[in-house]
């Protein structure tokens, strides 16, 4: 599991945003009192149980506030972490550990948040043929973050957003006229790399989908038994994707009627925050 | 309840950051099928029960992708919705209705929850005389946005980040040599215009914390009967936040026992999501 | 041909960041002359033929310096125009029509360039079942302005960049250890609407792109021959891309040989500027 | 031949965006299958004859990507290359040369391409009394790069942009009411370290340019004939320029009829790509 | 006097920014004469008498410029300096001694002549109980490192803008309909952590914003009559700010009669530039 | 006197900027107080005697707060204003003209301050064949503003910034090893469009400047009577400069010793701030 230079390039202008919104001019509290550079310590503690996601943001933040700043780690994202799980040290100036700790932790806790609970639906479905995706329902300006913890955690990334894969709705379909011509449109204006994707709501939609040549049909919001005919009718000519109320719940019985793929957008939109505290700030 | 030019002026910054985010080059499935300008409307319904917050952010992000774009509302944030309530009515391209959805209800979402939840624990204190208090426990480039959505719901904002209101901690304290060594200094290189807040964690550091001026005093993570005794000890000389550990079921015990403020980062951090849906998407 | 809504929110930090390339402080001949703001129109006018495309960036040039500009035209992106042909009248303050001309014509000089010499690629290759495509040798800063014109010429778009399209090339695949290892690692950890393309140098490994389950495999400079020996192989399981050394020159050899795909850099980085001028320019 | 500082400070912001334009998230085929930093190395290799042009900013592009990355080359910018030459190995992690490469030789490419066609038509010129010059016929944000590779292949820069130089055109003449009029605003109003050029089309414009005190005349678009004539009014009392149409072909039966300056816009708008190739990547 | 890891994240932003100002391309005239780096040293020499401020700006205006950049100095910001004497050596590249060489001096020219015309005030005021104020009074995009000078000075920050301060002025009052109402409506919804300011023009408002629980009470354009008798009224129960018409003249009147805190817009608005000169310049 | 378009284009980030500067959140005494959208208007009154400069960037700050937003005015740059004139009477959302009152006043003051010291100077100097100049010692980020508010005054710009007008100073000289290799190198350098200037603090380096060809030679803190041997030794054959030291009582001397320009720092970094206020603010 790693992050690339790419990332880096592109995590940096939000991590310096999220900086700069909770630091306007300077910490005045913490430049108040400690008024020169001042080498110190502090311990990066787990406060429950999961799986550790964002290590490398958390570290990003105060890099980008102190050039002294360094890690000392045995974990990795994905490893899976216990309650008072001494995570990491780290070393940097004191105002710079005190001034950057919210914003590090801020993001270290929703990412391992997310990647806790994808990894816990994961298990639940328990089924290694079916891959477990997020959707489009990240949290403004966290996409980027949000989507990695999901693969942290063991699910995989649908599309990126509206520039890089095609899901044909129905709202597409009526303004082209059918499922066809929709699909034909698309095949023509847009790159061949991507997949086609189109949402159905019944059988009838499901058949159009198919015979119009769609990589992938998604099956929105069906019950069990439309779904079990829809996985009969498509027969592995296309890929399938169960959507809509998807709960932890309901992963036993998707587990096992055939489906590709399975979307919730709850692992982004309502993953509780994971834990953690800075304890042991000292200057050393 | 208002956001005001200043308010227009910072946001718009996120808002066509997170625009960015979703759309990289164009909306590939839309512009493919849609390829002349197609006026269009739609219903933005309420799925759920709970407060309104951010349906400003919604409209907004629809008007950066379109000078045509209107909406046609009787709610306004803070107001009462329920489930399956009409909430508006917008008109608009038809491609920028699609390509605006899901960014404007990610933020629509998000906000309602926090204010949903927010309003909930208001009641569940059902004390007019404490403040329910957010903290800096909010989504990295969300801030401007959850702190909104808590005054919505009913509560109150705590400073807003490093640069503009005082905490002092331990470390702070420990830097500085004493809770009077901090606040002096503090004191001295802040403004004049800024409260002065001490994080305390036992009733002698109250008592330090209290005569060396602080304008109020944290009590943090202490147990029912150590806040009560500072209640008394403090006895109306400074604000009193109590804070760690506040849940909803703990509220009700925390109502009588004196404290002026009440602080959870539970409110931003792991408000769930509040679902909406755009339907009735048609051209007109 | 249309551009929609979100091309127009990434386009126009490009087009700002040309307008200030050329504009520093502000146009000191024009504003030392027109000190007034001067209603005005001009004409722009074909100096050669081809294909027109970009009209909407020219337009959206002016409309960034001047809120009163308007073009009236009978042309739209996709057009054939010859010398001479009257493309448009445009209408705004003078002194805007004046600073302005030189980025606006900037812009649609290189992409009516390109559009045209698409064009007559496509037409010397005569072949509709087979696509020409673009690669990500475009101009840097111009990509989304290039593979838009590529389109408009009657090309095809490859991948936009790293993050949209999968190429396994020769250094992947020897850091894997085999094509087939590659494969199996790009579609564990990334998305599953992509397709999987593998760049092949001989027929081995264009046998084992395809066992691997490859979508699309390149054909990296080979001879006829061998290409269509490849073509046998693959025999349709796959989608086939011809790249490396296509001229005008050799699309008519290439066009029978049963590839689905031709790729060249030239359309976008050798492709010449198409000439036009702005005339007439006068008060009104 | 170099850049100093301030190139770096401006052209940071333009290669930036380049790679984000390239790498919106990461570069997912490279990143699936190096998931660790890979110490590597490889080759650039010259596949042309010509002019190098633009190392600093192949180099600058990994640098943004790879705080490892180093360079080692025996040329320089401005040396002659020859097809197959090895020009430079370069060092760093495998991903961030993977990642960067296209980004790289997109503007390598083209500014080497600049380079070469300025060379051949100064050696065509073959007289060093006469500068060749470029116009602001250049690729939206790429006039930096562009102008600095017309320097490095033996050529001259006109003015960089709308606010540093003064070029009187027929427009602004008439706007004024007379050429004498619009050289006394210019003076007037703009700063007295600019010279003041005015565009002539005839003879009759060519006295009265030089009666106003012009320190340059362009000749626009007049026959050979006209020009001589021109160049004996003028007797050296302003710098010549002459303009429109220059082709390679033209440039010998200019080079003898007394002008100071000849400027074309095909070198920047026109010339063909040179081309490079990385080879030999390897780990290390 | 320090300024911490926070101010300069957000410091750097206004400093690139005024160094692309100044090098639009690049510096043309040290570039055409200083073709290699060449290591250099020069000499900052104080031109005048009293109190150094901004010496890290003036540092990290050459640290963007030049990687090798460093400084020698025995002074840091508020000290005493006087003319002639050596503040600091300087060692870097040439070229960007240079290059940077105004712009450094541009910033520590204005903050070194704030915080002498600061300190200046603060010795004829002569009465270390109460604060000299700065204002909002700045000049744009420089309140960051004015208000920084005015504490190196000796003065005390007033709120650093509308976000982070409450000030009621007469135009809130009359849209509120009294005092009582505006302070009751802004108590309401805005943060605890801020006192509440009210301005008052007379004594019967002095009255009002006392009994309405005004934290600061500001004085504006009183004579010194009735500010001694509404620092009688308000008797120690809240802060007394004067403001308006204060002259380094008047304050010997205004400091004994018993105000806390005495505001002034001339020390960031109208002081005077404090001369510096950079002087032996040379290679080493 | 006009700003036009282009310098609407780079005007705005500034504006933008400072308004951030100001507002990092919102207006929270307004925003707190007037809940409601609410037409206002207001008085602009002049507090001085002087030159009226900026009144299209105050202008401009209100209308990025406020599409309502319009200014009513008999006056324009370059006025002559007197105390208690009214210059403008402005109209829009009441928040708006609360929230953007600082910001606009703060240009207003500075630009029309630099433009009535300046107008002073060009007064005292009294000689119509001299132009007054400015210098880059303006405050960073302000050029743009500063700049523009001298020429409103009646002075002249030097060159903008170190990329569009050379000066070769003492550094430069020594580093070339004379003056005559130094203007070589730069001529060789640079674009031809712009004039050659060379400091020269004595005699023989007049003579040197002369004979390589310099179009400006500067006459660096001479006294009186060097500075007229130089004017003979010139002879016309290049502009002449006097710099340093130049005060509102030394101009009377200069008038008349037969130079061209005179160029002064303080008119741009030690101007007093024109007072003007905002007054009768009023729903309406």
């Amino acid at each position: 599991m790693t992050h690339g230079s790419g990332m880096k390039i592109n995590a940096d202008k939000f991590i310096l945003s999220a900086l700069q919104e909770d630091i306007y001019t300077e910490d005045i509290t913490t430049n108040s009192i400690f008024e020169e550079n001042t080498p110190a310590s502090a311990e990066l503690i787990s406060k429950g149980n999961g799986i550790l996601a964002g290590l490398w943001v958390f570290e990003r933040v105060f890099e980008l506030l102190d050039d002294t700043f360094r890690i000392e780690t045995k974990f990795k994202d994905g490893d899976i972490i216990k309650k008072n799980d001494l995570i990491a040290v780290i070393y940097g100036d004191m105002r710079a550990l005190l001034s950057g700790e919210r914003t590090a932790l801020n993001y270290l806790q929703r990412m391992s948040g997310i990647a806790t609970l994808t990894n816990s639906m994961v298990k639940e479905l328990n089924n290694p043929k079916i891959k477990l995706l997020d959707t489009r329902k990240t949290t403004p300006n966290m996409r980027l973050f949000e989507k990695y913890a999901v693969k942290v955690g063991g699910g995989h990334n649908h599309r990126y957003g509206l520039s890089d894969g095609i899901l044909i709705k129905d709202n597409h379909i009526s303004g082209a006229g059918s499922i066809k011509k929709a699909v034909e449109k698309v095949r023509e204006n847009t790159s061949f790399v991507r997949k086609i994707e189109v949402e159905t709501e019944n059988l009838e939609m499901v058949k159009e989908a198919l015979s119009a040549g769609a990589d992938i049909i998604m099956l929105d919001n069906m019950d069990l038994e439309t779904m079990k005919k829809a996985v009969q009718i498509i027969d592995k000519k296309a890929l399938i994707e169960c959507s809509g109320n998807v709960t932890k719940e309901r992963l036993k019985e998707l587990s096992d009627i055939g489906v590709d793929l399975i979307s919730t957008g709850a692992i982004t939109h309502s993953a509780p925050s994971f834990d953690f505290s800075l304890k042991n700030l000292k200057s050393i």
